[in-house]
């Protein structure tokens, strides 16, 4: 489990199906603005490669607690349903503590 | 630091620039090689939007020190120089060791 001063990762990946594609893009919308109210919420980010299908999205929570009860969410339990059913075929979830970090931006 | 048991997650992003498409291709494809030799690696992948050109690597090794080592690595460090100066205007590295995992595979 975390230490108090770490974050935490949830990493998803996965394969869109070919399919539901207008009601995955109202979905992945909704997703995107609800996990920024959650309590404990840092960031996220999302790249899917358009022709393979598969991407990964990648959310920072506060805790372990935070990251759980965004999984528990009525709503996001609905979308992952709604994900087994129609829109991947494939997912993963890993949630990870992060302990070390560093970052680069080119001078402009 | 890990626990014995886990696994640790490297978490790169990045916004690749306009530039330097040939150049990026190679070291690309040679760094997707080369991370698979590397004692304690597990797995990696990753995926771009090619309009944002945003993008997300994520690499999983056995311990921290098969990542700081993959880190140091001579070829990897030079693509490191050359990112900075050519390839990325921005990126991002977290470590993070992984506790929890689930996965979905749709019935075939």
């Amino acid at each position: 489990m975390p230490a108090n001063d770490a974050y935490v990762a949830v990493i998803f990946t996965s394969v869109r199906t070919e399919h539901h594609q207008g009601e995955y893009a109202i979905w992945a919308s909704r997703m995107d603005e609800l996990v920024r109210e959650q309590p404990g919420y840092i960031e996220h980010a999302s790249a899917r490669d358009p022709l393979t299908r598969f991407g990964i999205t990648v959310a920072y929570f506060a805790d372990d607690a935070s990251a759980a009860a965004w999984k528990q969410l009525a709503e996001h339990v609905e979308a992952q349903r709604l994900g087994r059913e129609m829109f991947y075929s494939e997912y993963s979830v890993r949630v990870a503590t992060v302990y070390r970090s560093y970052e680069f931006m080119a001078p402009t």
